[in-house]
């Protein structure tokens, strides 16, 4: 320990946690502090390398408060989020998949009724969303908690706005609702489209540095929950988005694509007579029983 | 890409970066990603460790600032500063070896002239500091810049200190001194003691969790520059510290542990008569040639 080199620290980080009396975060730190010192070894970081990524961390750490998480904006964007999510979820194959959860749920979104309209003066199209929850077996599963969130048409979320007009309206384009007996919901908001993560920080100069874009295709998060069955975060996807096969978090998966379809104006599914054009969307979820075999 | 799954997705992250036009960063990206999910398969990580790590970092970014960088602290107790370090400064056997800088180090400390004492008011037993900076012949070298900085006896560098403390007091402990045309240079300062680096945060939990202790063995720093040679960074390590041997930031080499010697009251090496016991301290330091082989 009076002699470390590059030859010797790897085993002398190693040996100073020995004593470790958490199996669980002994077994996890020792694989970190030799992936870590391999990266670094590996590329021969130099000294101005290694002050960047301080100095790359602490901004991240600083842009980052209660409304903006570039932490895992950076998670997402170097694919360990998805590689998380993934190696967490095997389930049968009938079962929706899981994909990941992104920066942008908020706790205590308002609850609403089925048919209710949940995008609550957000700018969009109209969309009209239904869709069913079952088991594996195609059983109703009712009295399931649906979060349901989205950015409007200008790719925002609303946390994404200033303090002032979140006081005015708060929760736009978010809600939670509860399956009907037969495991159906349906509920109206806004298209989805297509947005960039946001990119005024490290996290976007990075995907710049990198030759990436931020986008991702338009999408709406659905996490569910139901008593007997595993909770199931995840995205649908809209169709014929260009952004599918380049998604800025590769959270994509073929079977979470699904059609948004236009209708000229007219009666909306839930009988609104629209004079405008609407878009619908149906999907149904099959979630995991718990203690199913994957 | 719209079929990513924990098998596909390192691949799916490395595609994305192949227009990277920075081959350098290219490289490195590559195998930090690769890295970083070899980690995340290896140990499974699961969702609620992802959370925690998230949270953890965001912690780590939140208890930085200007004068406190945690994130520095993470890298040197996982030994990847200390890594970096040695794997940049391989040099000939006889130059004075390099470790980590440290999060203490200021920009702008005040000069001195030789002969003065840095210490400023910092409460500590006195400590005169001699030494020469050579080349590797022997070779004096004049006029190289030391930074010098220390810790005082309650184990606390200046910046570790409130901020109206601060403004009254500035720069207590560090300094800047050039070496006399005989490559001599000489100080008045306060005798280092270990201390435990700031432990009231993240990096401190989870140094604790780890079974870990956070001290670091007594030690003054030095930044040493010298036009026609290469920068040194280091400290001197005071010898018989019951710490050298696990030093929460593996900077310990044994070629730069030293004696600080005890005196009785009396003359001191500058000739100042000391109604109280002190310490004296003498080293050489040899920098190497820039563009010397290693």
């Amino acid at each position: 320990m009076r002699n470390i080199s590059e030859d010797t620290i790897t085993q002398a980080v190693l040996a100073a946690m020995s004593g470790c009396k958490n199996d669980r975060l002994h077994t996890v730190m020792i694989s970190l502090v030799q992936h870590l010192h391999s990266f670094a070894r590996e590329v021969k970081l130099t000294e101005s390398e290694w002050t960047y990524a301080i100095n790359f961390l602490t901004e991240v750490g600083h842009i980052t408060d209660d409304k903006r998480q570039e932490f895992i904006l950076l998670s997402d964007t170097l694919g360990l989020s998805m590689l998380t999510t993934t190696q967490n979820n095997s389930k049968p194959p009938t079962c929706t998949e899981t994909t990941v959860l992104g920066p942008f749920f908020v706790e205590g979104s308002p609850d609403y009724e089925n048919g209710e309209d949940i995008s609550n003066g957000a700018a969009g199209l109209p969309c009209f969303v239904t869709g069913h929850v079952r088991g594996l077996h195609g059983e109703a599963v009712p009295n399931a908690t649906l979060e349901v969130w989205q950015s409007d048409e200008d790719g925002n979320y609303d946390v994404q706005y200033a303090a002032k007009q979140q006081a005015e309206v708060k929760h736009q384009g978010r809600g939670r609702l509860r399956t009907l007996a037969d495991g159906r919901f349906h509920f109206r908001s806004i298209l989805a489209e297509a947005y960039p993560i946001p990119h005024d920080g490290p996290v976007g100069r990075m995907l710049e540095a990198l030759g990436r874009h931020p986008w991702r295709p338009a999408h709406l998060h659905f996490w569910i929950n139901a008593a007997g069955y595993e909770p199931l975060i995840t995205h649908i996807f809209r169709n014929g988005d260009k952004y599918l096969d380049s998604d800025a978090v590769f959270g994509v998966r073929s079977t979470l694509v699904a059609d948004w379809i236009e209708h000229p104006a007219g009666v909306a599914p839930d009988g609104t007579l629209m004079d405008t054009p609407f878009y619908t969307l149906d999907y149904e979820f099959v979630l995991n029983p718990v203690g199913a075999a994957s």
